[in-house]
Order: C-alpha cells, then sequence, then structure tokens
C-alpha cells in the first residue's frame, strides 16, 4: 500500500526535514508533490534519486493527493487545509491553526495514538516544546498522574524558521568581527543573548508559546487537572530544544522508578552519567530521532517524594515537527 | 578615611572587574595592591590613572593591608585569607571555601547586611547564581514569605573564568568556519551549545551550582524552611547570568504586588514590556550593576493565587561577583 503525498511548505527549515524524514523511513509513496509559494516555483528538489520541480500552491494543488503534510505557516494552512480535505486527502498540519478545534485530533503517536482514528481530515501536530516535554512526561503520567509541572525552555532558533538560523550564524559572525550586529528575523539579537520567546504575550502574562504547552499538553492527556507553568526562552543555538523540567505527581515516586519507567519508554534515551558530568545537550540531540532525557533527581524542594526534576534536549525540527507529523502519517497508513 | 586594598588574582575576569568596580564606586583606597600568581608577576595594571606591577602572593603579602578582595578559587582562599587575617586585613572572598563556614558571615548587602557585624576577619561573597537571585527574591520574601522556589539557569561563560569566555568566542568561529572545535576549558562544546553545569554531582543527585544556590540562599535569609530546587544550565552567552524562577509564597501574591514591592528595591530594575516583548536579556544585563527583572506573571498552575513567575538577567561579573564584594566592603569602612 502507498499513497501520493504532498509537502506544503517544501523549503522552508521543517519541510526540507520532511523530506529527509520520508526517505530515511521509506515511507511508502507512490507519487510525490512538493508545493511552496510563487517565489519557489520551479526550483528543483531531490527526493528518493529522483528530481522533481517545486510547483506553487494553489486550489487545485490537492486533486489525487492521499496525505498532505502541510508546514507553511497558520495562515497557509487555514486556507489550503480544508481545500486539501475537500480534494480527498488527509492532512497532517504542523502550524497551530487548528491544534485547538475540539474537531480536530491533536497528536504525538507515543501519547495518544489513538486519537487518530476520529479525525475529519486533519490531525493537527503540536508545537515543538510540546511534543518534545510530552514523549519523557507522559510515560510517567500513565503510571503516576503529573499534579504540576514547571518548565523553563532553552530553544534553538530553528524554532523560527531557516532564516533565523542563518541570522544566528550571521550574528555570530558579526560580534566576532566587532562589526554592527544586523537584524531580520528576530526582535532582538540572538547571538552570544538570549530573549523571552518572540511570541505574542496574552491577557494572562503568558506567551503564545506557554500557553501552547498548556493547552496543548491537557488536551492530549485528556486531563485538565494538570497544572503546567511554562516559561519560555530562546537561546543561541541552532536547532534542538532542551527544557528544565520540575515535576509533581499524585503519589511518591523515586527516581529509580522514573529512571525504569523511562528506560524502556519509545521515542526516549536516557543520558544521565553522573560520574562524567554528561546530560542531555542539544548538540547530541541534533539530528536524532529520541528525546535525550538526564539529570533525573528526586527533587529536594519536595520532602513528601512527590517531586522529580529532569532536563531534556529534543531535535525541534524532526521529533519537534517533521518527524512527529511523518509518525502521524504511519499511524493512518497502518 | 580610606584603606590600603590587595586585589588577590588581579588578572581574572573577577579581578579585572574589581579594578573597574573600585574607580567607578571611587573606592577610598590609599594604597592598592595587586596580586597573583608567579606567571602573571611583573605585569602592570593601570589603576586610578596609576601605573601598578603585578607582585606574586606569597607569605608575607598582607603586610600593611587593611581589606583584601580574594577571586582567586577556593584553594587560594582556605590557603592565603588566614594569612590576610593574621597580618590585621578584613578579607571579602569571592570564593566557595568559606561560604558555608558557620563562623563566616555569607552577605548580599541588599539581604542581609547586617551579618557583616560578626564576622572575625571573613566575609563571603556569594556564588553568582545565588547573588542574582536573591536580589530580586528577597523584597519579596520579607514581605510574603517564599515557601518554595523552582530556579532553571541561563549561565553565561564568564562564570568559569576570562578563558572560558575566549573558549566561547573561539569556538564560534570554529563551528562558523567548519573547523574541528576545540575544548580546552569546558567539557564539552559550548558555542551553539549548551550543558548542564560543569560542576561535579552530588550524592543527592544535585551538582555543586545547584546545592549553593539552595544553601546559600537558606544561610542569607536566616530562614531554613525555604525549600529550594534549582537546575544550573551553561549556555552560549559571555558574561550575564540569567535565570526563570518559579516561586510559591506562604499567602497569595499578587502580580501587581510584587511589581510595586520590586519597583522599590534596591538593585533591582523591572524591564518587563509586554507590549514590545520587551524582557531581561543578557547582553541588557552586561556591565550593568541591577538585577533586570521580568516576565512577572501570575502562576496559572497554582491556583490559590500563591505563585509567581518571573524570568531576571544580572551581569556575572559585576553583581555576581566584584560589585557585591566591594559592596560588603563599603558596609564595612561606613
Amino acid at each position: 500500500m502507498g499513497c501520493h503525498v504532498a509537502v506544503v511548505g517544501a523549503t522552508g527549515a521543517v519541510g526540507q526535514e520532511f523530506i529527509r524524514v520520508l526517505e530515511q523511513r521509506r515511507f511508502p509513496c507512490t507519487d510525490i508533490t512538493f508545493l511552496a509559494s510563487a517565489r519557489s516555483a520551479g526550483k528543483p528538489i531531490t527526493f528518493g534519486g529522483k528530481q522533481y520541480a517545486i510547483k506553487e500552491l494553489g486550489e487545485g494543488s490537492f486533486a489525487g493527493v492521499d496525505l498532505a503534510l502541510f508546514s507553511a505557516g497558520a495562515s497557509v494552512s487555514r486556507q489550503f487545509a480544508p481545500l486539501a480535505v475537500k480534494a480527498g486527502a488527509v492532512v497532517v498540519d504542523n502550524s497551530s491553526a487548528f491544534r485547538m478545534d475540539p474537531n480536530t485530533p491533536l497528536v504525538v503517536p507515543e501519547v495518544n495514538p489513538e486519537d487518530v482514528r476520529w479525525h475529519k481530515g486533519i490531525i493537527a501536530n503540536p508545537n515543538c516544546s510540546t511534543i518534545i516535554m510530552v514523549v519523557p512526561v507522559y510515560p510517567l503520567h500513565r503510571v503516576n498522574s503529573v499534579r504540576r509541572l514547571v518548565a523553563s525552555t532553552y530553544q534553538a532558533a530553528s524554532g523560527a524558521g531557516y532564516q533565523a538560523m542563518l541570522e544566528l550564524e550571521r550574528q555570530a559572525r558579526e560580534v566576532l568581527d566587532g562589526l554592527p550586529v544586523t537584524r531580520k528575523v528576530f526582535p532582538h539579537q540572538i547571538a552570544f543573548n538570549l530573549f523571552s520567546h518572540n511570541s505574542r504575550i496574552a491577557e494572562n502574562g503568558y506567551n503564545e508559546e506557554e500557553n501552547k504547552m498548556v493547552n496543548e499538553t491537557r488536551k492530549m492527556f485528556h486531563d485538565d487537572r494538570i497544572a503546567i507553568t511554562a516559561t519560555c526562552v530562546r537561546v543561541p543555538v541552532l536547532r534542538a530544544h532542551s527544557e528544565s523540567l520540575n515535576l509533581t505527581f499524585e503519589r511518591p515516586m523515586s527516581e529509580a522508578e522514573v529512571r525504569e519507567i523511562l528506560s524502556r519508554a519509545p521515542g526516549v534515551r536516557i543520558v544521565d552519567d553522573r560520574e562524567r558530568n554528561y546530560h542531555p545537550m542539544p548538540l547530541d540531540a541534533t539530528g536524532g530521532d529520541d528525546v535525550l532525557v538526564g539529570r533525573i533527581r528526586q527533587d529536594i524542594s519536595q520532602p513528601d517524594g512527590r517531586g522529580i526534576d529532569m532536563f531534556i534536549s529534543g531535535d525541534q525540527l524532526r521529533k519537534g515537527a517533521a518527524l512527529n507529523a511523518v509518525q502521524i502519517a504511519e499511524l493512518l497508513i497502518r
């Protein structure tokens, strides 16, 4: 069994990663169409050893398409995903457009694969920071409910797209060469600096990224009781996100139990060598599929034994975006 | 009134900052002696428009010295601080050697200035991450006791010394030029990467930096009930530390009350513009005296209103080290 796949936003950082992930996982494509804006139309893309030309995204782009992987921003998804569905495709959407829509499942295959079943044409891929967090948190939550979670993120430039990664490199060189630092993508200098996540701050004082981590986690866990606070920060790293997580469980939870559960959790790799002081690093997470988990320890600020601290890193472009979307597609064709 | 000051570790990153801070604050020196290892002896230092030659630190270095500012590591402090005291000097020690000694006061002037009174010759300067945290936390704690604090740090290279700052710059250039990345100071690549703080991990699973934040805060607050957990992370920033703080107070604490208290707290500057998404950044904290505080918001994970989140940045070499030590010295001569 195979299908005709369309990649929408093929030239972006996530779009490019879609291509690599589909190739590496030998996704059963019978045909593939690469779609992007008019600006990129005609440009060549190599996939599976064959050359393709990028086509301009338009209303008629989805004829014959079975599966459309969208990663071109929320407004493109809002406009074109319903057209793709009307043309008979199933959409896996990497944007925020449909994530909190009650009629759209939001899925991380390691967490709630069963939710793909009730889709009505669109399945939403969660926010990158949320995905990377829930992969190690959910297996613990299944055994002993997480009652409260305090997250602080260390987010890479890639989350703001390919141009943001280039901006980090360009600015780093400008700083090293003593030149004036130029800004095009981020509101503040990212090289040798960091700043509160560049998304709009909502009524409740949280920025959009933080509210996504709270709301999307609850939706996927089907548990509105889990209390979450997050502080999202952009750091001068190219493409993997890290997160410092402080968890409070319903019942006491030992460090040993956490290690035991995570050692057999899908999509998780424990990197926690106290002797060598070797723990998750974005550089080690880059290009890999697993979320790295380390610094697992009993939280000394919760003497009732219900607290656990950990530090995680995961590739924002892979598990945080393209890989998770392709895994959703694999669930669909299974 | 003036005094003869000795700066021990004059060539280090903190030592160099001592010189700038003493000059800028017109510290009343009648004489000044710069001490360092044999390797640096004879090198020139300009201070207050005059040239000085660095002298080699030795047993007889403290004759006639009234105030000795130490920043040459814990083993140098352990060996030479008692000799300086014996010679009649008061020592302000930036190392960890005496911080938890019950006979040595540990002081941040905005927190516990009264503790300088009972010194027995040595006053300890706290760890940089601790100082930067307690400056905004203590004024809140005085009004409404902090019961629990979850801290995640974003620590600059400067905390590991001047060579570490050079390593970050050198590695950044190596990465940009596609060259192999060389390591001399840090155990892992710091450029475009981050890692769990490079201090030894203790029995309880926390690294030394994290345990310092817990224990030193309790000592200065004279409050062992305050429950603290910290995750310390080194990031590719040159010289200011940032921290994501989640606080739980004894009683409900409103965002407005926090702003009101911090707006008149010494050593604190509120940088919290939600409209422009402008918040504390290490680049803005660099070279300044204040701890910048922003992202002040009610913690939505604590529906009883007892939780506050905030994000702070402070210059590690100034308030985190040299400035705080000189402020202690100013308390002494007052």
